[in-house]
């Protein structure tokens, strides 16, 4: 039973909803904001973001902590509706740098435990991931450190030639001779293909549903939504009750959170909010070194286009008996096959002429159709002349959010425990970074990520970091 | 002779001097800004930016390239009068990287030829810098690499015990035993020094003209003032003149630059903006991966306070028979002596509490009095205690631009090439990247810097980085 009391003091309406005072901020006569007074709630951790990240460390984080009152949080009214939803959703353990391998190997070894095991579907199908390269890309040095390291690290792939991709791929055009379009575009002749068999496609939502309900299982606190932090709480150590503390001379730590409700407060705050991260994060003086680049996705369904239906149908790849996820050589342009629609995703990996941001701001969630018209349906019906004509169904934005190797942060300074920075593969690394956030938390030294493989804890910090740059970024 | 003719254009009032066209925009009924209309003006290489790191790369620019068309300009009025004005102008070669080691020993020994055999008075004068440390800092890891390195490179430096510190600073409180303020405070005792004999003080405006005014003598192009550039004017390479260019197949380029005053074209585009760099970097996609931080100085004269006089004039750490630039054990903060004004600037370098910030604003250059009282003076007077009672008659802020590892950033890319990163020490590295960027600028696999020692001409940039974290940071 609701137990409601109102009053009015100054020009604040307050109601007490069973001994909880809720104010009621009037401006203009009109009741605009309504928002948590009085007591501070206080939590072991609070974690922001529930985004693949946030679930995944939070999930890890109770289970092996399980006495701990532990709070997820996040600004949108659900789990996974932000950056995560708006993923490619392709997995891959296809990585130049053994950091990367180890993260995605196991995470994506783990989903298959997951939807295999447990019986919870992500709808994780093994496409594979193909790489359509040229000649010159072939044989350049970054690419042959990248196979050396994959095979070094037990990584399955496989080298296709011209011809077997001319047989394997018949839609495809391998031969730019004398096309002067292909010429003035840059784009190069495709020559090779490099193709990982343990790569595939998952649904997100069913990914960030899994470690939310598992959370939720095991959690004493109800997650809570709509709920959006303003600032970190950064207080002196020990807290001397002076007026401007705390000064440069006290010691200092992040004690909470100060949100649109209120302050709720805990001895941790784990930060997954990916590409807001620096909002929160440099106010305090902590540089998180990441930036955000906007990244869209164009939806083409096959329809009554024969050639699109053969080119998702194509045999040989996968025991799906369907196209893999497939890189073109050139402007960076790629394709997801989504077979539940018939259809394919088209995105593409921008570098130089897309904006690095600060922050991620409403405009970066919204699709330019432009952009698909005249960047990437050009190079895309180009190399697949199936495309051609082929106009997009419905599209979508979201953000990267970009460490400067490419390579995660997890690291734990001053109370904040930072998991941030996938640059893009987050939703293929999540149960590794979770895992590894929660080792940091209990301060054990190594991480151990599903199958048994350990990991230095501290390896992903920015103080302790120890990895290799990443080169093979879509 | 000025040919002038007026003519009404719409809202405009369009003048013409000289066949030039000037537009008078009209805002409601009164003149308020001019600006050139119509043409679009061409240069070699445009530098933007004439605080130290810009004039230093101009001058050096259009020395070894002594026809090319090289346009300096600044959005203030003149040079130097931004961060490089803010600056405690504090040189050093004490530094814990070889890379800043050379940067700065180079650029200092520049300096000294300057005023010693050039004539032009920098006002650079070897006070020494001083670090004072605890046991345990002496002791730290980090401290014996610094030494270690110091003396693989030939840097002078001495150690004090605590004892000839004692004696030689007599002012010094050297024992916080049964101090309770200083226990609370955290404050380290002081055990020993670390004193660098080739490190002082200089005039940053005295530098910042030696550079512009050679600049003038050899330049063909007038510098211009209150320029503001608006963006960087990316272009498809070729342009084909199509709508809405340059799409991802295309190649590209920075043509130039687009300011409150109309686009000016160049080959190259330098930009040594520091803490202002993220504003025009980031919108075309390159992330120039620094931070900037607030940083203030206020000014302590010793006035009739003869404990001040006597901590001015204490004997025996150079031939000036001053103090040198002073580094507390604790908290950041430091004092640079003055000996013109016969007192002290005191500064701190404060790390968690200060923000990080995108692009330096407006409210980093107003200093904070109680930042002043509550933060900097507690600890000072606790060392100090000649500086009791003791109130600025002067403060100023400016903004450090800081790079991750600390080295500075000078590269070239698609046509900009970055000189910044400098991380607070931008004036004693000066001489060495405004060389640094010249031999890129030329594609010199190596720059030669003053007195012959040769660098890699890559080892500044982002791909190619090749340098130690610096750890010594003020």
């Amino acid at each position: 039973m609701i137990r409601l009391e109102v009053t009015w003091a100054a020009a604040n309406l307050i109601l007490s909803v069973n001994g909880k005072r809720f104010r009621w901020a009037c401006f203009s006569g009109s009741i605009t904001e309504a928002f948590i007074v009085s007591t501070e709630e206080t939590f072991d951790v609070i974690v922001v973001g529930a985004g693949c990240l946030g679930v995944s460390t939070a999930y890890y984080l109770q289970k092996n902590s399980p006495d701990k009152k532990i709070l997820l949080i996040d600004r949108t009214l659900a789990a996974g509706q932000s950056n995560t939803a708006m993923s490619a959703a392709a997995v891959r353990n296809m990585f130049a740098s053994s950091t990367n391998q180890l993260l995605t190997d196991t995470s994506i070894k783990y989903f298959e435990y997951v939807q295999n095991e447990l019986g919870h579907n992500l709808f994780f199908e093994k496409t594979g991931y193909l790489w359509l390269l040229s000649e010159e890309q072939f044989n350049h040095e970054s690419v042959k450190l990248w196979m050396e390291r994959m095979k070094k690290s037990g990584i399955n792939f496989k080298i296709y030639t011209k011809d077997e991709l001319k047989k394997m791929l018949p839609g495809l055009n391998a031969n730019f001779a004398g096309d002067e379009e292909a010429e003035l575009m840059h784009l190069q002749e495709v020559s090779y293909g490099l193709f990982g068999s343990d790569c595939g496609v998952l649904d997100p939502t069913r990914l960030v549903e899994h470690y939310f309900e598992e959370f939720k299982k095991i959690s004493h606190i109800k997650p809570r939504f709509g709920l959006e932090v303003k600032k970190l709480l950064l207080e002196a150590d020990p807290k001397l009750d002076l007026p401007g503390e705390p000064f440069v001379w006290q010691n200092k730590k992040v004690n909470g959170i100060i949100t649109d409700k209120g302050t709720l407060r805990a001895d941790v705050v784990v930060l997954a909010i990916g590409a807001w991260t620096n909002q929160l994060l440099d106010p305090i003086g902590i540089d998180g070194m990441t930036k955000m680049k906007k990244r869209q996705l164009f939806v083409i369904h096959a329809e009554d286009k024969k050639e699109l239906h053969d080119l998702l149908d194509v045999k040989g790849f996968n025991e799906l008996g369907c196209v893999p996820f497939t890189i073109l050589p050139s402007a960076g342009v790629y394709f997801r096959p989504q077979l539940q629609e018939r259809g394919f995703w088209i995105g593409c990996g921008d570098t130089i002429g897309r904006a690095y941001k600060y922050i991620q701001t409403d405009e970066d969630m919204v699709p330019e159709s432009a952009y698909y018209e005249n960047s990437m349906y050009p190079v895309l019906s180009k190399y697949f002349p199936a495309f051609q004509g082929a106009r997009p169904v419905n599209s979508w934005a979201g953000g990267y959010c970009y460490s400067p190797d490419r390579i995660p942060f997890v690291y734990l300074e001053y109370g904040v425990l930072v998991v941030n920075g996938a640059s893009g593969s987050g939703i293929m690394k999540a149960d590794a970074l979770g895992r590894i956030a929660d080792a940091l938390y209990r301060g054990e030294a190594e991480a151990e990520l599903y199958g048994g493989k350990k990991i230095p804890a501290k390896t992903l910090s920015i103080k302790d970091r120890n990895v290799e740059i990443e080169s093979v970024i879509i």
